[in-house]
Order: C-alpha cells, then structure tokens, then sequence
C-alpha cells in the first residue's frame, strides 16, 4: 500500500501514521520525492483494510496495489476452471448456449421451448421461476410449481437447468430442483444470499450488477469461493449507463479484462442487455468473438404472450437461424460450438 | 399508453395490436400524425403490463403515460407523509438527525458516541450489526450483540434506533430491537426484504440503488407499500457515476424531484455519497438548502479506530460544530432544527 | 407531439395550449384517458421546436413522437451509404481497416508503419498532426509538417489518409493533404467545426463523444449533412460509464442501433476505448461480428517511444497476426476482407 | 510516479524499465513487496508524460502521484483567486449572481430582463448570440446583433456582461463586447478555444463538460492559465448521468472538491443542470450552502416565447422572490449577498 502524504504534513503526523502501520505488522519504507514524502507499507495488505488511513491527519491519498480477491484471480490459479454441469463443459473450448423463457409459464409451454431450443443446439435450460419485477404489480413467478415443470423439462430433454435464486430461505428447495443457481444482477451484493450459495456444491451463475464494477464482480465472485464453493461461472449482462437507446450497455471488453483477472469461466447475457430481440444477434455473435465461453439467450415460443420480457425473447425459427450463425462466428475465433 | 407505430407498419398489424388492446379491456383511440400512426390506449394501462407491445410486429415504441407506482404517489396522497418515530416525527416542520457510527464495535463506545451525538442535538441513533461489506474479508458486524448495544444505548438516551437489515430470516430479530429499520442502497432491489419489512408495521428507511433512478426507488417504495406498510423514509445517499473524485455523487436534485412526485419524507446521507469527512459538512448543509427533511451523518469518538467506513466520520467537536451550522441553514430556509 | 396534462390542469390551461399550438399550424387532437388528459399536436413537430410547452403552466411532460434528424435517417434513405474515398469503399460489403498512429512524429517512422500496415491489409492511413491532448504540457502534434509526412505516407503506398482537425481556421490546409477529415470526440459538438466539413465535400469520420447519446451523435452528423456534405462516416470509440477497468466502454451496441436508425456507415476504434493494447483484438474481432463496416486500430513500429498513446498501440507483428484473425471473422458474417 | 510490476515480471523487464526511467533524468527507487516488486520515480513527473510506461512488457500499472495541473492549483497559490470583473469581485465573501436569457431575442427584451434582474440584485448579466444547439435547424443566435444588444443593456444597467464564445474565430469580435468570455460546457475539451481565450486578458467563465472531470476539468483551466490569462471562474453545470429525471445530475460535492484542490472561484448554474424552472431555487440554495461563490441563472420576462430553454427559466417575480430567500442562505453560511 502507498501512502501519499500532504505537502503540508508534519513529522509529527508522518510518525503517528508510520507507528500505526509498523503496530500491524509490516514494514515501512519512507521515500521523499521532490513535491511529497510518500510511505510504502509492505506486507500484507490485508492488515490494513480496517485502518481508515485515509482519515488520518496527513494523508492525502491512499493506493493499495494488491488485488482485494484471492481465490478467484488467475494469480491464485493459472489454468482456467472449467465448470461441469452434468457433463456440459462450461470454460472449455465449446462455446455453451443457454436458452430459455424468461419466466416459466406452464409445463407444456416451457417443455415445447426446451425441445426447440435443444433441437437447434442449446446445451442448457433456464427458466426463471421467482421472478425480481420491478414493480410489486407484475407477474413474480410461479415459485416452486415452476420449478418442477423446469426439472421436468430438463429431464425431458436432457439439458441441466439454471434458475435463479432471490431469498437464502428458498436454498434447500432450489438445490433440489437446478442443476445451476442463478444470482440475479440485482443480487450480485446480496451477500447473505451469496454466502448461502457458497456453502452448497451448486454450480453458480453469478450475474453483473447493473453498476458493479469489475472488482466488485469479482468480490461477489470471491464471496461465494470464500464459503468453499469454486464452481462459478461470471456472467456479463450489461451495465447501466446514460444511453437510452437500449435497457444496458453491454460491456464485451469485460470478457477480456475478466479473463485476464480471473480463471473462471465467462457467459453473456445479451437479451437483457439490450432488451429486443433484433438487437440480440448482433450482440451474441460480438460475445463469441470476444472470447465468451458461453451465452445466456431468451427465447420463447410465443414472445407476445410471454408474462415477462417478452420484447427481447426469440422466436425458435429466429434462434435456430442465430444458432447457425453463431457456430460460424465460434469456428472463426477456433472455439466449438 | 401510447404506441407508436412503424412508418412501413401494415394494415394488419395495427389491427392485430388494436385487437389485443381492446381484448384487454381498453379503449382504443387511432390517429394519424403527418408521418406517423400513432395507438392511444385508454384505460387502467396496467392491464397492458404483461403484454409485450414493444414485441408486435409494426411498433417503433412504446410510451407510457401513467406512473407505474400509486400508494406513495403525491396523486394518491396530496399531504406529506409525516413518520413518527417514538415521537420524533420525520417529514415535518423539524430537520431530524440520525448519527452514530457505520457499525457497532463495543457497548462502551457506542454509548460514548450516543451521548455525544444526542448532545448536539441529534435526533436518532444509528449503527449498524450487519455489514454489507464489499469484501468477505472485511469486518461483518457483531449481529445480535451488536443489536443489544444499540437498544442499550437507545434507551439510555432516549435516541430512537435505526439499524440495517440484510436477510428477510432476521425480520423478527431486528424488529425487536430497532426502531426503524433500514434497507442499504444495494438492497434497494431486495424484493424479498422489501416485501418482508413492508408486512411489518415498523418505520423503514430505504436508500437508494447505486443505480436506482428516482422511479425504480418508488417503486421500492411501492413494494413496501404494497404490503401494508406505509411509514417509508425515503434516502438518497449518492449515485454512482463517472466522477471518481468523490466515492458517489450525492444526487441532491433528486430531493425537490421527489418532493414532487411523492408525500413520503426524503432523508439525506452525505457521509456514504462523498466517502470524507471533510466533504460532509458541505454537503449537509446543502442537503438542508435543498429541502431535506433530515440527515443521515456518520460520527465516531475515534475514526482512526473504526473498524468500517472511518474515513468519512465526524468526530463529536467536529460533529457538534456541523450541527450548530446547520441549525443556521435550516432556519434559513424555515425549518425547525 | 404528445402533451400529457397534469390531472389538476385547468381549462384555461388546456385551452391556452391548444390555441398555441394551433397558432403555430399543428392541428390537435384532445383526448381524455381515466387519469390524464392528452393533447396530440399532429403535423411538422418541428414548429413546436422553439416553443417550451413544457414550461406552460397545466403541463406535465411533452413527449415527441418524431425523430429530430432526417437526412441521415433511415427514413430519408433506405439503402446504406457508401462512402467511396479513392476507391475504397466504406460501407459495402467489405470491412476496411484504418491504422496508423496515434501521432505522426517524423517522415521515416511514419512510412514505415505505413508500409507495414498497408502490407498486413490495412486500406487506409491514419495519423494525427494536431491532437486534442488533455494537458497542455503534452505533445500537441507537428501540425502542417506532420501532414506533408501524412500525404507523403499515403502517396508511397496508395493508401487514403485520415487526420483530425481540430479547428475551423485549419480546413483549407487540412483539406489539401487529408482524404478524409476526422471529427474527433471531443468535438462531436463544436457545432461550428461540424459546419465547416460539412460545406466542404471531403469524406468525415465523425466520432462519437465519451458521453453523446445515439441521438446526439445523428444530429451531429445531422449538422453535417445539413451543410450539404453527406459523405460521413459514423465512428463508436467507447463512451464514459462508470467502469474504470478499461479507459472507456467500447458501445458495440450501438452498431446495430445505429444501422436501424441510419443510412451512414459505422466504424469502430477498439484501440481508443479500451486504451490497452492486449485488449484491442478481441474487441475489433466483436465490433466485425456485430456488424461493423470498418475498423480504426492504431499501429505503431515502436510504441514505447511513441509521443501518444503508446500504451494501446499494436507492433506490426501484432497487428498482422489480428488482421488475419479478423478475415476470418469477417468471413463468418459474410463479409468481405 | 509508482509503477507497479507484474508477478511475473523478468529481471531484464525491470532493468529495462529503469534504465528507461533514469535516462529521463529521474531517480529510482525499488521496493520488493511481499507478492509485487514496486518501482518509485523521484523527481519531475512531466517527463514521463510521453512514456507509455504501462505498454512496457512487465508493468502491471503506473500510479501518477503529482497532480498534472499546476498554476490552477491550490499548491501554487494557497489564497483564493478573486476575479474582478469591472468591480464585481467574483471569489470573495459576496455570493455573485450572473442573470438573463439563454438566448438575446431583441434589444427591448433584454434590457427589460437587465433591469428586472439587476432589481432583485443580480450582478452580472447573461445572454446568449452564437447559441450551441444540438440540433442544426434550431435557432442559433443572432450573432454580433446580439452581443450589441447585450453591451447596450451592460451599460444601461451598469451590469458586466457575459457570453458564450464558439469559435476561436470570433475571439476579437467577442472581447469588443464581452467583461466575461464563457466556455460552454460542450467545449470544455476545445482546446484551441481554451489558448484562444487563455491569449486574452478577459476573464473566462468555463463551464464542465457534460463528461468532464474533476481533473480534466482543472486541467481545461490549466489550459487557459498556461497561456497566461489566469482571470478563470469555474462552473459546475450538471453531469451526465443514468438519471433521466433531471435533464443533468448536478454535482454539487465538485464545489468542496474544487476548493480544495484549486484557488479559482466557482459559481454554479442550476438551471442548466436540472432543466425545469421549478427546481432551480431549491439547487440554487444549495449551491450557496455548498459554498458556491456564485450562481447563473436563467430568467425570462415571458418564458414561454423564449427562442431557447424556455422550460428552465424563472420569470422576474420568481426570480425575485428566489433571491431574497438565496439572500437568507447566504447569510446562514456567512455569505454577503
């Protein structure tokens, strides 16, 4: 940590702070430069964390350099992690499509999208079944009926399914019911519902907040590793930001910064991102060249009755046409698909 | 709602949407610009919710009219909402205080500081036993413990408490003991715990998102409210932004902003928004300027010993010091302080 | 336009508005939902462009339904604009790739990346002679002498060249050397610099600022156009969030955006956005398979001793490798390279 | 300047680097950290200015430490600046008021709004002739008419004058006409425009960019101070952010902010921030409370005939009324007024 001290700052004041640093265990290293003093304090930084340096009289700024995750850095471990969901790869070379309704409806309706999906190549189910509406007054889910026609629709078909979790409560009955615990953007600092995820053995698709940033991502990440729990897959779904032209901004040079700070896998979300449905292949194939391991597509057999997003979800004909394409744009940038 | 129609939309089209509209059971009202067709539709447009009309084919957009939240719209209720709290009432004619420490650390200390803050006039205490903390490294709060030491230190002084809940499971724990309970800034999408505090009947103080705009912090209003419980405080605490000069930026347009659309009472935090003490004070007394029914001020006997946010507290000189200039403030602008 | 009322509008409120915008030729449309009143002004919106009805007493929010641009709309022209500069065709089925470097610093180093890119497949030359640097103590550029070295450059190997102009007092001069004048970002709203490309009729890349809207950015090139110039070439270079892990956020999103509202075609500078050079590739990558006519990296031979921006610059090795990586991403989305 | 190195950094990267940085005539200092070795460059920091240190194989980051801004500083000059514009001394203890219309229409109008506002005590007058629209069909200004009817209400009225300058074109023609040269907010990064001004003796109004921070903010100052006209007044106007409520997100905090870091006064313009007339007065109070040293505030004898921004203007009895409670604000900090 560098301690950047005040061109008006007393020895007095640069002794108090030097004393205080040397009492947590490391050692300091004072340098005088031409316009400030600035200290080093070397060791571990973590010492540090709960000393509010920067409220000391003498201070004017304070640059930790260490990373503030561990566990979920590529420091920590070198190779990637390669999930494996039921025998779905996701972090190795074939690109996984995730697909899906928004919120599951009913058995038949959901069972008829998890056909269509599979048939055109997708590898995993979702369907959401507690739903975060904005509103109290819109549709929130089926609760626990939506999720038995999701295991049943996976069991159908064959494909692991992913659901998202919003109350620690509903754990256990989840667990039961997915293969894969979504958190949703709105919880990514949920951090009582992340630690509940991180004492489970699920797989985790941890979503971007919509002002998380990239360090934050990876805390959220490292909140779940921390309980014990290292299966977790990072999911960038768009950010908010001023333009208005579409829900988010979809921010692909995530994938890239991501992958060079962590070794866990990376999927995109472009539906929610964008928020209609013609803007969503565009994005999807912009994600594989980018270098995502995977994508987290809406689709729905009927988006005009669908109870929830319905403007940005696929019709099948629409998704097994972006499926083909996307399987080029993958071939392109030497990943299967 | 009014939707919009494509220049090249077909006849058929605009009959198919006009069918669903009507098949809702609103009014349809067509009419054709210069270069545009435009749908008005006429009636309650929440029944238009859960249908996807962005989706229809020959739609450009989709523009709502109505406000998507009512129990805590100034149209539902033309007063001002006034909040008693064991008798001190917030949304009245007196700018109320709230001070104390971001977490609880000891008995001793707390009181120290209870005392200290009632001395120069604040009005609440605060403290929190559950820290959202962006690290799962960091310091977490005492829990229940720390509970205990803020009811104490409420009862001696006679300060009404307020503390953070962050998991719907500790409802019944934390109303015992504080009261009012808050819902942090990255639980303002917590739909879970908003429905849980709304079905209490204790005053609740809800921050706003990071990213919340003012209408998603209604409408989390509007979930409490929804569940029957009405005493909401409303707290803007700072927006994040480009700007990386300050930690947040404090928002304090949205004060008159709210005042408008809303009767709930609007308090401030500038501590969390600016992140420095030397920046509080401002900022408070332009909180006031603005309208503000109260202030949210973090102040610790000793910050340098805080174990949270200690950077940004006030120490009781220099606490006591901000309340006499605000006392100033608030008279010029006709409240009571 | 859509004037929605306040539901405590008077009479004489309402009457006045509509005797307003009658006044100005519009004809109006009243209609009474169950909460509001609405008034439709039907005909040229544009007429109500100096009027601020939302000043007007009784009025709650105004709401246009027209787009404010129109000759770069895709309304006004259905096919995409291609812009031929010396034969290279920006907008057509192939995807050109401008490169060069940031700054030109002297005749030699400049043709020999000239050299390099033009032999890795580049199309045309870039190279700054008056840069827009932050400080005023950094290095602003050679001026004319660097663009003699430009046409020079560009001379040898044939390609086209594209440099930014900074001021209007510098057209005649820039207009004799460059084959392309570049608006930078910066200055997408020194209107007074847009008017004067656009009386001339050179080829303008125009980029888009760190925090111009979708909007915004067409009625710059609206600026343009209105002059008579419609030879513009829209560039995405990132926009100005809240992230900080890359310099800005490269907008890919805008693409698809842009290509539904616009004619005109689109460029993306991956190498500004990001601002690091080992995350230029995968983002130029996405921009091709999102849909983008063309691309803008900077090169440099020796980017440690570049003058600017050396930090996101690709050596020619790289570079070499990336445009053949690019082809092929190119060729998955049917597009040439 | 710290520049930290990757774990993995080699011996030979290390060494290059610093023989790199001491052939720059500055000394080194290594630190070896327990998990990253740190290099420290003591001395003058300019000159690593045009060193792309963080392309260097090795780096992980560069860490400036100094300040890029100088004469603008609060370290160069530790008294506050107070700019005398024909006697009114704008950063001394009296809270200044610049008032007038967004454009100048004709000469009747503006000086009735210069008498109306030097009534309720405004200082300085507004008023704009060469106007940045953003779209090109809306009115654009009467050009020098204008500023001829602007001097003529000055003098009428013995208030200074301040408009808006667009092109370093008009820079003789202004300064016939103009006390104060403002920079729009849209051209905060027009850096020829800055020298322009900075080669006059005019003071210089210079407005935030809608993106701008808080260092290129000062750094845009810097511009015009390193020309040698050091006469600059800072205006915080509203940023751009997620929020749409208000048309910009008032900083406010950037007021303690800039006082800290720089001795230039600031004023505030609230109208422009928030766009509607009615929260103008709450965020003008709390302009003064933050420490604003001056106000701009758009007025209009008849809002609603307005060539531009007529929806944010106050008329003379609102205006009036505002400044006897800002009068009282004023006070309460210890303002004149």
């Amino acid at each position: 940590m560098i301690i950047v001290l005040r061109p008006d700052a007393t020895e007095e004041q640069v002794d108090h702070i030097v004393k205080k640093v040397k009492g947590l265990g490391l050692s300091v290293h004072l340098s005088e430069g031409t316009e400030r003093k600035i200290i080093g304090a070397i060791g571990d930084e973590s010492a540090l964390v709960t000393t509010p340096l920067d409220a000391f009289p003498g201070v004017e700024k304070v640059m930790p350099i260490m990373k503030p995750y561990k566990l979920v850095s590529r420091e920590f471990q070198k190779e990637d992690s390669v999930i494996d969901v039921k025998g779905v790869k996701i972090g190795g070379k074939k690109v996984q499509v995730i697909s899906g309704p928004c919120s599951i409806e009913n058995q038949t309706i959901l069972l008829e999208i998890a056909k269509a999906v599979k048939k055109s190549g997708a590898t995993i189910l979702r369907g959401g079944a507690f739903k975060p509406r904005t509103s109290p007054y819109d549709f929130q889910g089926l609760g626990e009926e939506g999720l038995k026609y999701l295991r049943h629709a996976g069991d159908e078909t064959g494909l692991p399914v992913v659901t998202e979790i919003m109350d620690p409560r509903d754990i256990d009955m989840i667990c039961q019911y997915a293969d894969i615990i979504q958190i949703g953007a709105r919880n990514m600092q949920n951090f009582r519902l992340l630690k509940e995820v991180g004492s489970t053995k699920k797989p985790v698709l941890l979503k971007r907040a919509l002002s998380g940033t990239i360090k934050e991502f990876l805390m959220s990440a490292e909140y779940i590793a921390s309980q014990g729990n290292r299966n977790i897959i990072l999911c960038e779904r768009g950010i908010r930001t001023y333009e208005t032209a579409t829900r988010n901004t979809l921010d692909l040079s995530a994938i890239p910064v991501l992958r060079e700070l962590s070794h866990l896998p990376i999927v995109v979300d472009p539906s929610h991102a964008v928020g209609k449905w013609d803007l969503v292949a565009p994005m999807a194939k912009a994600a594989i060249a980018a270098g995502a391991d995977g994508l987290m597509i809406e689709s729905h057999a009927n988006p005009e009755e669908a109870l929830c997003d319905g403007g940005q979800s696929l019709k099948p004909k629409k998704f097994d046409q972006l499926m083909k394409a996307l399987s080029r744009v993958a071939e392109a940038v030497d990943r299967d698909f």
